[in-house]
């Protein structure tokens, strides 16, 4: 059971280009293109013809036609025409609310009527000159809750994230979490720190030294019905930490976007937004490339985490004072789904 | 459920050569193989001592040895001898009724007793020296009525063989259908249209312009259980068409003999009968690689459209006039299966 | 169901190195690790804080460490910490009585406090300086008791293995079978036989003529819960076949250890312990290669039975005297477990 009233990151603008894009989107199978005006429109993945996948059809003119016999579909999920047939009186097929935004395609896989776009999560960063975005997209065959845990939770990196990311002195912070309304703050700071690999690069590129001691925050924020954005960095020591002035310091958003498929699989979006050299695109490549391998390491643990939860269904899971984001995360979530069933 | 009594296609001639041939048709797991007389038979892939499939084994002298423990079996699904055992009290496996004509090798997956050898499909074709035939077989993850229902309308050749096959005039052209006892024909006639790529090779095969206006017909005949057989042909324009003198056209029919597997499978055997050039070995090679393509670009539609189907099984499908053939197709498979049961 | 309360072979003592070894045995999913001692150990492969494989992880010091957030668990299952929490009155998660002898890992899936190492089966071969051993492991998709029936008829010898250890005599020779306590013996003697491939190589490697007649013998031993140990070997004909003195014969035991994954599915444990040339390396190693290449001819058949089985649950297979060796031992395993269960 899924949020459906909610918006959820989609697609990449990219991937909704001249073709089709299938896609499956809190249970919902869908089939994402751009309509008359080139926007992104969304419609249920079935022809109400035959049932044929309306991803395999075509664009044309802005009306999605079935590559099977020709029927061309509204925006609406209306049938428009078909050669030599009368289609106007078809059952129509359900249609989504799509936005695009911040430079992501977003959808609401809920009652459209209540899809407000004032309600997409506000990305500052998105609209900002001084800030750079790079990132990718994984699909992930775990429950997208287990992923929100995953994130919610940067005790992790020590053991997942080894050679990059991942330090002793994760485990040794103190990691403190609230929740304000639907909004769940988990921060870990670091002072006095050798920087692991992946900050030293981000230092040097910042060009600043990096065989330095460093002050690091780790500041995971979720925002239902499932993105979490962690603000991260390293400052010279000293210099004030979180706080410091961009010249002593190298810092950034973990952009996660985390869209339910089904129960046990979910569409992973990942990237950095970055406040320093926003317009070196070969280091936002670099970043890009250095994130993709980090999240590919989850991967494994996340998928095999699912099939375990699988087959030990009656237990229990530990709840330390490191999970309390991900714990009031779901509860968020719960809470707002129960809501939804309600109403 | 399957018509059972009824005569489907199970494999060329080829496929059962020395070893024996595993194969599922109509839900029934059956090993095929010729016996001492040379003769193709068939029962079930099961060896009546621990189970193993009898196809594992080997032929010798006509006889079907199970290849774990050397039991050898007889065409009537009767355990022979095993060395140093006595096996003639073994209950029998079931044996399927089996015979080989018209280039093809037959089987009845019900009563046997019920098996009419004259009740399989005539195909004046196969006998006739002034024809050719080249054909495949492929295996389809769906229903065999989707695909009954594929050829029954070839509207989709427009959207889906669009570089061989299919014109926009297939769209705009009227289709009519009628049913004649258990013999349904859907038609379609095309006046004054250029030839598409594969005709325009056809009537260059045949020693004719392919750089003028054809008249085109498509007539598809469906027998139960599940045959599809579709005339098809262009002759120069104005010359009578359908019915223009051989000299100036290029016609053939299309084979379908569509045999389930599972409810969700079938096995495709798929062939272009031509009445000119029958001599010409090297056109059949030309002519079935080019069919093999085209009736490849229907596995993706169809398989994918039993996803959908099976994703949304409350759904009922739209039925154009188009879809008509195909109705009328499965009404008479519907009507035989109640009669069947009843019987 | 599975006879737990036995010690099944579980791995080879190298699998069990400086990373964690997930392996499924009796429906029960473990990981294998070596404790602080150097000893082998198993315990559930499940991390008591969030679901996680523990086989993900790493051993530090003995200490099986989760890779997830470096929960350490100890031997007994018990957690034993984890940096920042408290973790000592964790719920424990299932251990398990691991021994190494023979070289072979043995666990027993059942009560550990039943445990008793001196009921691992005693293997003479292992422990004395005359004999050699060299060996392998397959995952075989189907009922151990399939394999099980497998090795107590080598009827099928001739018929799998035609090309090395099988020959027409087998089929012939009479198959004698008895049970003393829960010890099953099925015996076979070829008299004055050409030898196959298999034993004119062994009798080469052993300095004696191989293309001389021989006696061959088999003699398979059950015990639980799925041990079969096969005596096999040739001597020249007429110097007493399986008494015959060590310089006119070859002789070995074949060793399988057939341990339960799933309903349908096995780890097989099979090699070669053999009295003749214990020191020579590259005869272990040439006779592992033919072994491994004859035991996976054996993969195929197994499988598809297990797969015609499910298909037909309700077929009953026929027993005859060649499968005594099979139901015999079947039966032992059946009046075990219902003790099992009794208790």
């Amino acid at each position: 059971m899924f949020l459906k009233n909610a918006w959820y990151v989609a697609a990449m603008p990219e991937e909704v280009g001249k073709a089709p894009l299938a896609r499956t989107v809190c249970g919902e199978k869908l089939v994402f293109y751009r309509g008359p005006d080139g926007k992104a429109v969304a419609v249920e993945d079935f022809c109400p013809h035959r049932g044929a996948p309306l991803s395999l059809g075509y664009v044309e003119n802005g009306r999605l036609v079935c590559g099977y016999h020709g029927l061309a579909m509204g925006c609406d999920g209306k049938a428009l025409d078909m050669p030599g047939q009368r289609v106007r009186g078809f059952p129509a097929i359900k249609s989504y609310a799509v936005e695009e935004r911040y430079g992501f395609i977003w959808v609401w896989p809920g009652e459209p009527e209540k899809a407000d776009p004032a309600m997409i999560h506000h990305l500052d960063w998105a609209e900002k000159a001084e800030w750079a975005y790079g990132g990718g997209l994984y699909h992930i065959k775990c429950d997208y809750r287990l992923m929100i845990d995953n994130l919610m939770d940067l005790t992790h990196e020590t053991y997942v994230h080894t050679g990059s990311i991942g330090q002793k002195e994760i485990d040794e912070a103190l990691v403190s979490t609230k929740t304000e309304g639907e909004h769940v703050m988990t921060s870990r700071f670091m002072d006095g720190v050798q920087p692991p690999p992946f900050w030293r690069m981000a230092l040097r590129m910042n060009d600043l030294a990096d065989d330095v001691k460093v002050d690091r925050w780790q500041i995971c924020h979720f925002h239902p019905p499932s993105h979490v954005l962690i603000e991260v960095g390293v400052a010279h020591a000293g210099q004030g930490g979180y706080h410091a002035p961009d010249a002593v310091k190298a810092s950034s958003i973990v952009v996660d976007f985390i869209t339910p498929e089904t129960e046990t699989s979910h569409w992973y979006f990942w990237g950095m937004a970055r406040r320093f050299k926003p317009g070196d695109a070969a280091l936002t490549t670099q970043i890009r490339e250095g994130q993709g391998k980090i999240f590919n390491e989850d991967r494994e643990m996340l998928e095999q985490q699912q099939q375990n939860l699988l087959r030990w269904p009656e237990r229990h899971l530990l709840k330390l004072n490191i999970d309390a984001g991900g714990v009031q995360s779901r509860r968020i979530i719960e809470r707002k789904l129960m809501e939804e069933v309600a109403a």
